[in-house]
């Protein structure tokens, strides 16, 4: 784990991967990049990870049949329209993959396609049409062109989201990165909103599923801004074998190990910069579990904890209202001991005992107070009933977040 | 069912009830009245339904064990503290059923014991011992004295809740009605917020149990402010007999669907008022379910909608963003086929079709804007494959309600 190292970048670090973002006139907001298109010099191999909401964005549904091989080369991505709910969707979508075939010579379907935005607004290929030809002649191997896909692809996120990092395997130094964007109807299950990786690491198709399964339910999945989950979630990661590793075939073993902590790293990275940039959010807020019976029981109290509306306002207030952390543990659905539950809450400023025992204990609220003004909080919950722990982000509710919604579409 | 009238009062509407509620002391302000009391005349059959979570209240532990035989005679109920994670926390439960023995010579054992406030703060007897003389004192049996209960049962509520019905029953005329409180971490499940219920009619301990789980299950069950279910969540009913009927003894039979009528019309009321009076709300939210499959898949599906967090967000801001209803059935873990959903959005200025067959439709803005600018919305949604339905009640989320509950407790 000591050997994975945070490098700058993300969709271009890893060696030969291209990308961009332009203004193609999906947004009406003409200065701001709406479309993102990440190439690989070669075919990769690829794995992706879907929304399990039944009503299904068409750019997940003509994703879905295009990476069933194991084989992509590129991704496009909109945003300002999340190509959902409209009777022309799928011809959109695959549209938007014939471009990517006719400009750049990848084939139609070898391309991952994603959307993200409104709901069951109308949409035409026309935008797309008219300036292919501006986002293909951008494409670059550089940080740049990286930084302009992780832009491309926002929608009310308010920072672009980038993460790389280097790490030794098999002999051959690897690299792995992504880009991602968050920020409300952040719920994932089983998938998430969209982040898109790249690697220059040999693996099988096979084991990059698995690895990719694997980490998506120990991070994004462990992931809350709102309870909603989205429509057109997807995770997608293209290794393409440039690093010259001796390819990874199996789901276990020194080189798949180093993989999955890589990735882990990557995507738990990636996750606590979602959260913190959670709509109208001004705090990260994440739930450490331990001493679970069991892992999916640590998971439930975790997700429970940051998920409770009322603990998230009470952390915007810097409200030491532990209360609340002890009531969501209680409908959590977990099998828990609540007498044995103690709490602290935590922060860069330190640290604050607030519950032993399921029952309270006395504390200063001054000191609570100024640990919890703190943009970073942690609330640690010890079962005392086993060994097993799960780690959940979620952000303070604030004023934003219902300002943002209250009149995200019109 | 149209034998049912509604009637001025709550508490105290039913033969043989006297209510009050004072300040007494828990709550700082000494304005507001923080202890509620109702008493009947002769000992009731009673039944009650508590909060799933696993952090109980100590209050909620003793009424389990006072009214395990079916019988009751008093309520006695404090605001301002939910005496739950405290160490002596059974203590005070008992001793505020004791003092109700000494001051008014109910039995403690017949008490159903409540309160509702913070979680977590430390209690003693000391206000209700010193100030009991003047709660049992201000005793009476009318429309005042149960108003006055309503009001020291109030936590974050903005108005005082009561309804009582009318109906006959086996030829006499018989009266239910009731008080609650709300407004927020209230997300009842098969138990509510506080929910205080009298009836003068008879009917025996397991059938009002069962009328009672019955109706809860499809009104108090189906409210959601916040999504956070509480740790003191009781529905209580005493049926103290004086209205003279044949005793209901059978959970069937025309007289038992007449008390489970009229118990409905009372509970479903209050539903809508606690949801129109959640914290910091502006708006009732409802949600109607047609055509679905099974009873469970309609309201998984109704409680998801009026759950949803952006959803809400939207309502606030009167944004037809219906593409969030679409998201919400998507991910309530419903048995749906998302092409046949049809949606309406409604309210006291009009209807407005915005999905047919899961996709959008095109409708005036302008129009949907005026309909939702309206304090009561409706969403009415079509699955169109089968027969059953279901109503869920909720609200929109607002400035206010992070305003409140960012800085609850402090």
């Amino acid at each position: 784990m000591s050997e994975i190292t945070f490098i700058a970048g993300g969709a271009t670090a890893a060696q030969g991967f291209s990308a961009t973002g332009e203004h193609m006139g999906i947004r009406r907001n003409r200065t701001r990049r709406d479309v993102a298109l990440i190439v690989s010099e070669v075919p990769a191999n690829a794995a992706c990870v879907y929304t399990q909401n039944l009503v299904k964005g068409a750019p997940i549904l003509v994703t879905q049949k295009h990476v069933e091989n194991g084989i992509a080369q590129a991704v496009i991505c909109n945003s300002g329209n999340a190509n959902t709910c409209n009777a022309n969707g799928i011809e959109i979508a695959e549209g938007m993959c014939s471009l990517v075939e006719q400009y750049i010579g990848v084939k139609a379907e070898d391309v991952i396609v994603a959307s993200t935005g409104v709901i069951g607004q109308p949409m035409t290929l026309e935008p797309f049409q008219k300036n292919f030809g501006k986002l293909a002649d951008s494409l670059e191997d550089t940080p740049a062109g990286g930084t302009r896909a992780a832009e491309a692809i926002m929608t009310t996120d308010t920072v672009s989201k980038e993460v790389a990092v280097r790490f030794p395997l098999g002999g051959k130094t690897c690299k792995l990165g992504g880009i991602a964007k968050g920020s409300g109807m952040i719920a994932p299950n089983m998938a998430t909103m969209l982040c898109f990786l790249t690697t220059d690491a040999a693996i099988s198709p096979v084991a990059l599923k698995r690895a990719l399964t694997t980490v998506t339910a120990d991070t994004f999945n462990m992931l809350s801004v709102d309870g909603d989950t989205s429509t057109n979630d997807m995770v997608s990661i293209m290794a393409n074998g440039m690093a010259g590793n001796t390819p990874i075939e199996a789901c276990m073993g020194t080189d798949y190990e180093a993989f999955v902590a890589a990735l882990y790293k990557v995507c738990e990275k990636l996750c606590a910069i979602m959260a913190k940039d959670g709509e109208g959010a001004t705090k990260l807020l994440v739930c450490e579990v331990t001493g679970a019976k069991s892992t999916a029981t640590a998971k439930l109290v975790a997700k429970a904890v940051i998920k409770s509306t009322l603990l998230k306002a009470a952390i915007f207030g810097a409200d030491a209202n532990w209360g609340r952390v002890l009531c969501a543990i209680g409908y959590a659905g977990a099998d828990v001991d609540v007498s044995k539950v103690d709490v602290n809450f935590r922060s860069n400023r330190g640290l604050i005992p607030v519950c032993r025992g399921g029952a309270g204990v006395a504390f200063s609220e001054e000191t609570a107070k100024e640990i919890l003004m703190d943009d970073e909080i942690t609330v640690q919950v010890a079962l005392n009933s086993g060994s097993a722990t799960a780690k959940a982000w979620g952000c303070d509710l604030t004023y934003d977040y219902v300002k943002i919604n209250g009149d995200y579409r019109t």
